[in-house]
């Protein structure tokens, strides 16, 4: 994956997580995924496709980051666990991220579209990605604790 | 979730099967999902999209079925477990069913596009849809086991 494909993805994060939550996201140094399993109690994966690229995001949340997230989000005290309206919002979150990348990437002439998020509940689940390319993990480092964004793009040949 | 939807899923996956594995899918009664876990041992999920309609569709196969499926496929004795070239091949059945079902479904005037397809390993695992819209359920019976396509597809507002 070209370097120039993730600072979208770092900004677009930053962003929405300042925007949607008021919660400041401090980028950690981004690194090669070693491994298929979930980070995170709480995943959103969403595709990425155009004629010149192909990939996938995933976003996977530590239960406390996203129950405060979520608080934040609602404006109202944390949930005691992840439910339905916590996944809801793992989707729209997942949406927004995938979505900011989209305009910064477009800039850059990379043009895709965005299918619709997929949820998985659950640390330590094997998600593989189906490129062999190699996904590149940003760990990000909050006030309610850290999670990752995860970005598997490749060029088309 | 139109009804005219099922069909274009159920003639693609029966297809699919018989042409890359030589298996006899038999469709079984389609029923509404109850409940957010994975069916079988390793799912694929693939995100569909356009201006129209928007969803995803879900392949869960259960052990004893893949493992058959990709020695047929590989044309050698099945595998002992679910191994990386297995999960592959849940990627690549999971693009062929919907890619098959996109052209059936184009036929109706219903046109989309394809995302890269991500994998789940594990059964039980919660895999929620994004879409709040009632989720189809056609369960396969083969030879070697069963299997189930999902498929929650949307129109759009």
């Amino acid at each position: 994956m070209k370097a120039e494909f993730i600072n979208p993805f770092l900004i677009a994060t930053k962003n929405v997580l300042a925007t949607m939550a008021q919660i400041q996201a401090t980028p950690q140094k981004p690194r090669l995924k070693d491994g298929i399993t979930s980070y995170g109690e709480v995943t959103g994966i969403i595709g990425m496709t155009s004629d010149e690229i192909s990939g996938s995001m995933i976003v996977s949340f530590t239960e406390k980051c996203i129950l405060q997230i979520v608080a934040n989000m609602l404006m109202e005290d944390p949930k005691a666990k992840i439910d339905d309206e916590v996944v809801d919002a793992v989707g729209e979150l997942t949406n927004m991220i995938c979505g900011g990348a989209k305009v910064h990437l477009a800039r850059l002439e990379h043009k895709f579209d965005l299918a619709i998020p997929n949820m998985v509940v659950g640390a330590g689940v094997e998600i593989p990605y189906y490129s062999r390319a190699p996904t590149i993990v940003i760990p990000f480092a909050t006030e309610a604790g850290p999670f990752v964004v995860e970005a598997n793009l490749s060029e088309r040949r």
